[in-house]
C-alpha cells in the first residue's frame, strides 16, 4: 500500500446523468486503501478520442507521482479493442486501445511500457460484458493500488493504436504544417504548435499563421487585453503549452470555421 | 466512529448550478469523521422518482458496507411526505417517502428495517423549512456516521410508499408483462426483465419481446457488434442486470417511441 | 499542518468539459496534506459575478473552520485585476478582485482582513499567463494548507471591488427598496430581504412586495403547498435566509419577468 492516499482520475464520455460513473467509483472505493477520485471530465463528446487525448495530455502532469489516470471513451466493448495499461516514470494510464493515450505516450516515449490487460484474475467476475469501466478498468486500478506489478496484469505490447503525431511536420524551409487538436468550450482553438516549433524570435521577425486563405498575424501575451477589443483573431500561448487561436469575446472556431483536425500552417519567410 | 472512512453517496434532482449540493456537502464535512462523498447524479429529471429509484438500484451494491446512500428527489417539503431511513444488512438509505427507495427495498426485503425520521434532536436547528437535504437528511447521515442507532432517529414504519413492483407479471402460459423502467442518455431502454425471467434456453428456442405491434427478436451478447450495423432494434443484457433494448448508434427510445413505464411483453410460445 | 483534513471549495465559470478544473485539482493534491475538494459549482454563467457572489454567500458557512474557499470567475488575466485573499475568523477566501467576495466580505466585515496576493514565491513557476486558477489561486491555497501566514502572501488592501450592498435601502417610512440578487435553476427569485428587514409582525399586518405595478401579497411557510395550486406568485423564506418569490410549478422569473438586479419594494403601510 502507498504511504499517501492514492489518486485516481477519471475521464469518460459517460455523462453524469446515469449510474455509470457512480458505479465505477463504488468499485474504486470498495476496499481500503480508498483513493481520492478526481473527475477530469465525463463530458467528452461521444467517440471523440482526440478531444479526450488532449484533455488527458493537458492535465495529467499536475497530479502527484503514482496517480492512476483511468480513461474510458468509446471502449468498443465486444469488439477487438484491447484494454491497455501504460506505465511511465510517474504515472499509470488505463484505457481502451483506441488512441486515447496516444498524446501522453508520445510525450512519455522515453519512459514507457505498455501492457495489454489480459489477466482476468484481476477483473470483476462479470455480471455483464457491456461495462468495462466498472468491470475491468476500475478493478485493474484497484489492483495497482494494492501494489500488483503491471507485468502481472497483462502482456507487453508495442503495436498500440496511435493518433496523428503531436509534432507539426516541416513542409519546406518556410512552412510548418500544424493542426487544430482541440476546441474548448469558449471556442478557442488549440493547435499542436509549441514554443519548440515557434520561437519568440520568429514571431518578432514576422512569422504568422495561415488557415486556408486566412492569415493570423496578431500575437498576444494575455488572453484579456482590454485595449484591443476588435474581433480580429489572434494567437497566444495557452495554458496547456500550445499556441491557441482566439477572438475577443467570441468563438474563434465559429468565426474562422475551424474544427479539430484542420490544418494550420506556420509561415516564417525570414 | 468507523475504522475506515465513511462513504456517503448523493442522488438528487438539485442540478449543479446552484448552491444546494455544496451546502449539503458542507454539512456532511462539518465535523470529523469526514466522509468521502460520491455524487451518483444530481441530474435526475425533476420529480422523476422512477428514474432515481433505478439509478440507486443500479449503483448501490458497488459501495462498501456501511455506505450511506442519501437521495433527495421531489421531497415535497411542507407536505405530508415523511423522511425515511432504510437499514439493510450492508447499507443505510435516507430519502423522502415517495417511492424512491422502492426498488432497493424490494431487493433487500429479507433484511430491511424502515424508520420514519422523527427525532428533531438530530436535525439542524432550522433556518429554513424548505431545504430538507441540508437541514434534515444530511444531519441524519452525520448522526449515523457518529454511530447513533437507527432506532434513536425515528419510529419503525411498514407503510412506506411503493412504486410498481420490479418483478414482471405472468399474463398466461406464453406471456410475461414487463415494462421500461429507465431510459439512459443514449436512448437505450432498460426493462425490468432479468435472467430469472428469461433464460438462455428460452431465447435459444425463440422467445422474443413485443412492444405494441413491434417484435424484437434479435438478441446480442455485446452492445457493439461491428458486423451488424443495421438499425434493427436488439436486446442485450445490460450492465445493471436487466434486459435492455437498443438500436445501433441511435436512440431506441426515439426510434421505437418507448418511454418509462411502457409495457413490454416477453413471448415464449415454446 | 492541520490536524484534520483541509477542505478547499471551488467555484468557477470554467464548466466541466475542459481540463481546467482537473488541472486545478491536480495542483491542490500535488503534495501532502492533500485536501478534500468540494465543487460548489463550475457552471456560474460566464462573467456573472453577482450570481457567483450569491452562491458563495449561501454555502460558505456550512463548511468547517479553516476551509479555503477558492473562486474564479472572469479573472481578467493580464488586465489590472488583482488576486485577493480574504481572511475572516473562520475561513479563507481566494478570488480575483472583481466583487465576487463582496457579499461575504459585507457579512464578515467585523472580522475581515484582505490581502492583495503579490508574493510570486508562492505562485507556480509560470508556464502560461492565462490560467491563474491553476498557476496562482491554487498554489496560494496550497501555501495556506502548509500554514504560510496570510501576511507573507501579499499586502493588506482596503480598496477592493464591491458590488451593490446586500442591505435593502429605506425609501421612506412605508417603503424599502430591495432587489433580486439571484435566480435559481427553477426560476425562483432570491431577493436581498432578510428577516431583519421584514418581520412576521409586519407580514401579519399586511406588508407586501411590489415589483413594478405587480403586488405580491401571498406569503407561505413552505414551498410545496398542495392545497394551493394556483399560479399566483408567492413569497417564502428561502434556505439561504432571504425572501424568495416563486410560482407553483413554474418559473417566477419568466412569469413575472424578473431578472437579477431588478428592484423589489417592501410596502408596509401600517
Amino acid at each position: 500500500m502507498l504511504e499517501q492516499t492514492a489518486i485516481v482520475t477519471l475521464l469518460t464520455d459517460f455523462g453524469v446523468t446515469d449510474y455509470f460513473v457512480g458505479a465505477m467509483k463504488g468499485v474504486l472505493l470498495r476496499k481500503p486503501p480508498q483513493p481520492t477520485i478526481v473527475d477530469l471530465t465525463h463530458d467528452v463528446p461521444p467517440f471523440d478520442i482526440e478531444s479526450a487525448a488532449f484533455t488527458l495530455l493537458a492535465a495529467y502532469k499536475e497530479f502527484p507521482p503514482q496517480t492512476i489516470h483511468l480513461a474510458v471513451v468509446d471502449p468498443g466493448v465486444g469488439s477487438s479493442r484491447r484494454p491497455l495499461l501504460g506505465v511511465t516514470r510517474d504515472y499509470f494510464f488505463i484505457a481502451p486501445d483506441n488512441g486515447l493515450l496516444s498524446y501522453v505516450f508520445e510525450r512519455e516515449a522515453a519512459n514507457l511500457r505498455v501492457y495489454h490487460l489480459t489477466n482476468e484474475k484481476y477483473f470483476r467476475r462479470a455480471s455483464s460484458e457491456t461495462f468495462h469501466g466498472r468491470d475491468l478498468f476500475a478493478p485493474v486500478a484497484v489492483a495497482l493500488m494494492h501494489g500488483i506489478a503491471p507485468a502481472k496484469l497483462g502482456k507487453p505490447v508495442a503495436d498500440y493504436a496511435k493518433l496523428h503525431s503531436l509534432a507539426p511536420a516541416r513542409v519546406d524551409d518556410e512552412r510548418l504544417a500544424a493542426r487544430i487538436i482541440h476546441i474548448d468550450r469558449f471556442g478557442n482553438c488549440v493547435t499542436n504548435i509549441t514554443r519548440e516549433n515557434l520561437s519568440d524570435e520568429q514571431i518578432a521577425r514576422g512569422a504568422y499563421l495561415q488557415s486556408g486563405t486566412r492569415e493570423i498575424k496578431s500575437f498576444r501575451r494575455f488572453f484579456a487585453d482590454s485595449e484591443n477589443a476588435s474581433d480580429e483573431p489572434f494567437a497566444y500561448w495557452g495554458s496547456a503549452g500550445f499556441l491557441e487561436i482566439a477572438v475577443n469575446g467570441k468563438s474563434a472556431a465559429k468565426q474562422l470555421q475551424l474544427a479539430s483536425g484542420l490544418r494550420i500552417e506556420v509561415i516564417d519567410a525570414h
